[in-house]
């Protein structure tokens, strides 16, 4: 099998990028439909408006009406048809940019990603998922190419809820021990062939900017305070576990993610802070150095991802309960088989439990 | 000034790539202009037209006349025109894929680079050298986005000239030395902003890759073995080199180079043997400690790469030769400013002339 | 750009030196005009006056009037010429001394420079701040030399107030950081060149001497205890960092420290108590290592230097406020440009907001 | 006793630097008598004038009569008598600038010297050493006051023989040992007090610089390239040696130089050539470790420095000859005992026939 490495073909971050979007869009086409919330438009429309101003390319805004459905995209592919659009642009969280990047596809015309947020490291992939129109889950959409760009505006970002950086800390925490764990098993990764030097590398920077930078960076958002810290965080949370993530392989971090959005107790908490209880518990299944938890537990700890199921919604722990999860994440399509170890539900299980256990042994 | 990463949308490597091609191709469009020498078609025509026979993209063949003229990308549009093809494919070595890429960015449509060589990080860059009919340097067309798909067939790569991969090593060697000058000089890089943490990574990764594998790889290769240490090698010079030079920056050693085009002894040495003594001359410019130096030397002489300028053809070295070269080096429109200190053409001679006895010594 | 190391011609430190001064005087001129404030000389006149008995030299003594002006330095001239003075001895703190040194140029004769503190770099350097008879600053007054000795009884200042050498510690504590910044940004120092190896070394010797001694060194001062901790932070507070400061740059923090003479609540500290949190904000602006910032934020706060901008005396911390210091911080003719990348008035705002959120941090 | 640190005023050193000469010397006075060999006007006369033309201050040159005697300082102290001189510039090797520096003395005036070798640390020094006129040793004229400026132009120093710069390196050599032996036995220093932190790290640094770069710098001067190792070598050959011997002290090594000045057959060599086969003796005299005698053998061996008698013109080697080395060595007035333990004749004598015997032992 070949190994393939997938990456947006421009990233670029910066303070106050948003207002150069227009020159940015400029070489990929003449007019760009562009996607935003309602409340996104109040938080960045005016710095985006003035920016296209100055460039050649003409912008038709569209609110994006909240849920990334098929009718939605094919509501957008109207219209951006309807106004002869060749780029579609979204701004915003996850939902829009999805959204955004479907739209462009079914258009078969360039996408600029332009998150507000830095809460997952989704927006540089090539994937949309797809919900009915009252919110239930109905299907990934995989495109063929990334985005032909992914904006970020730190300066934005900064200013966005604390507990969402740290959920994307949370996201990115479990790259480099998936990426590693799918190396060893030499499993397949989301870009279709195996992993190679480049994404794994990007996997371990992701993993040593958390460290060196994480705590620095939530003690500095927390005052206001855009920090190269912060930039190296937003760095890592959206580029570095974007494209380790993708190219460099899921394994059981992410599965014990998906298991646990069965768990109705922690339907309230984020994407990240769900994947970073994933990733202790992978890091019991696969019985990680003492060193390597108190790295992780501390850090976690400090910018305050959870490390218990309680702090993930879940008030009573039980054996039952975690079959459930561990069942969900050992299923065939899942990507527990990228463990280099065979791997049943009982040991998730008891990883699970494990995990939950050692957390609270650390806390206290 | 933001930070800017750019790379192909994918990279993707292995043995026998090139009989997938067409299935590569597929997503991109329906007809395909597969741009080729004679003697590539003689070395992997069967293998490509195999592998577009399972695919639903039709290919268009074509050859290519030698030149990467301003006449000979327009030839090809007329020819990808009248043919109604919608993506474009450049199969061979440098001046066939910069065709490749010219005439995609004309067309307005996606374009697949196929490397049969790794002899410069070329390949993966948004950029094409556009020469006159016969020969001479026309101009540099700057690309607005970096190729959709960079294909390595490594069996077709490893039955290359070894000296070709040599210099592809020597190419790669500048990257993280150049990258981190870049980095301590803030300054700018060829993909339009500053470096972030992701390139220079990719820099160093492509650095620490040549001496845990270069060696290795140059034995292997002289015996025809297509090792892992082969195929490491193979990513280094073209995703890790190609990504390092163009997202975290160009210093003294291109410079350096460019200025030692100017030698008519010179002439006929690779690009990346004269980048090698380049990275030679920027490590004594910087004075580089006794370690680095050693260690890059060291390396230069097991796999052949030249250390003095005696090996690149200068049989007569004097202060004069330097100085036509480091006057060349620090043009302001070339990348010498990008070294995190003054730099004068007197220092840039000296720096060349240490290089040179340094070489010697070690030789000796 | 030349490399230029700027030295007293002579660094005399030991207890009880101030009893030698007659002698050290003698090879410089035959009639010292000695400098003294009113309290300076109830605390050592006895000492000294003692110690020119012995000496060839014949001393006049004369009262310092309290500020150093073009006035008082006139009418010190004056007295000198009337009594036919060919040196000029001053003793006290930083007015008295720049008095001394501005008195002693314009008579164009020899200078010796007696501080009886350690809390400040500024007895070493060829520089004098003069100030109006009401005191608002004047200009500075560069001078040609730096002083013929400086000598520093060690008994004396021993005896000083203890916080007054700490305030000596938070100078000394941005000698080393403003020197490698200045040495990677390829800077101009103050003495007018480029910085080479020996100050740079000598400012790592400042930082070593403190990281080492300067916990000991306020302790034993509390206890009135002259140990060779105490030399060592003499030594490093006047000589180390007075060389280093003026022959390898400043950068930053003291760029932020003028910024921070704006606020009026910052009034009543002392230089170098301002610069100490200066340098913290430089090492949250260049992303300093957790491990550097948690040396530096362990030193500050055992010794008792600020870490907040509360603890410098700002009650309401406002990031308008931290942009009235940035933004005088970043003055054209301010010492900014010494960091090794660009830097804005914003950058400056969020390191100085960062850099108290971590003091807080680190302070709970 | 107190520490005491000197240092010439001002150590300004990169290329060219002489034809800036004439605005060094206008801070110091307004007619400047220039000394220099007439071999040396050949070599730097006219770059010496060029600078003066833009200065106010005027030159008066002068030649200098090849001996550095009470009778040719006189005769300049007239010369510049005569022409109203107020500043003394010595151009040249050593004897030409103790001339100045003499002179100067004589004149109560200020001094600029500006060495065009590197071949010893006597520039920074306050000392000149006088002859008789026929060439014999007279006495030392110890003054109060280093040289106001230190001027070193590398572009000078690179051009003059190798062999000079590399004699250099061996003065060099013995600084840290010598400065660490005195350290250690808390011996007094030329400086007239005890060793402070300062001169003791400088001293480090001198020989960590030429463990880094001697033999970078060594390869360089052959193949006449001014590098940036080059530039470090003068700066420890001249200043970190120039202050690190006098401020923090000498011992065996410059003790058995002067011994081994009394043999016939050692005429012939360098100062600094004497001296690193000194600091070879005193390092078997102090018995150091393996590693440390090592590390030196190789360096000297590198660079081409003495580790034999043999290499020093001694063609037979007996105890004879050692003890007459030794016992001059051991002689009251020299720097014998700053060693830290008690030293006699025959354990010096012993030492100097074992380093030859390792000397021996490391060439084969
Ligand atoms: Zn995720
Ligand atoms: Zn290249
Ligand atoms: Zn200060
Ligand atoms: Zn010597």
């Amino acid at each position: 099998m070949s190994k393939i490495f997938n990456s947006p073909s421009k990233y670029i971050q910066g303070p106050d990028e948003l207002a150069k979007l227009g020159g940015y869009v400029d070489p990929l086409g003449t007019k760009a439909l562009v996607i935003n919330t309602p409340s996104g438009v109040k938080r960045v429309g005016a710095k985006v408006e003035a920016g296209f101003a100055e460039a050649k390319a003409t912008p038709v805004y569209e609110d994006f009406n909240g849920e990334c459905s098929e009718n939605e995209v094919n509501r957008l592919v109207e219209v951006a048809k309807a106004n002869g659009c060749d780029v579609i642009v979204g701004i915003g969280g996850g939902k829009t940019l999805d959204t955004a990047k479907a739209t462009a596809y079914f258009m078969g015309c360039p996408v600029v990603i332009c998150p507000t947020i830095a809460s997952s490291d989704a927006p540089c992939s090539a994937l949309s998922v797809l919900y009915t129109d009252d919110g239930q889950f109905d299907r990934y959409l995989f495109l063929p190419a990334n985005p032909n760009i992914v904006l970020m505006d730190t300066t934005v970002i900064a200013a966005s809820p604390v507990r969402l950086t740290v959920s994307g800390m949370g996201d990115a925490l479990a790259t480099y021990f998936e990426a590693q764990a799918t190396h060893d098993a030499d499993g397949a990764t989301c870009a279709g062939g195996k992993g190679g030097l480049a994404a794994l590398q990007l996997a371990r920077l992701c993993y040593d900017t958390l460290m060196e930078d994480g705590v620095k960076a939530k003690v500095a958002l927390e005052a206001g305070a855009l920090t190269p810290a912060v930039e190296h965080i937003i760095e890592a949370n959206t580029l570095l576990s974007g494209i380790g993530f993708e190219s460099s392989g899921l394994a059981a971090a992410h599965a014990i993610h998906n298991g646990l959005t069965l768990l109705p107790e922690c339907h309230g908490m984020y994407h990240g802070e769900k994947v970073a209880f994933g990733t202790l518990a992978q890091l019991v299944l696969a019985n990680a150095s003492t060193e390597q938890l108190e790295e992780v537990l501390g850090f976690c700890i400090e910018v305050g991802l959870p490390v218990t199921l309680g702090e993930l919604g879940v008030e009573e722990v039980t054996r039952e309960k975690a079959m459930i999860v561990a069942k969900a994440a050992c299923a065939p399509d899942d990507t527990m088989g990228n463990m280099p170890f065979d791997v049943t539900p009982e040991m998730v299980a008891d990883a699970i439990l494990g995990a939950d256990a050692l957390g609270h042994y650390y806390l206290d």
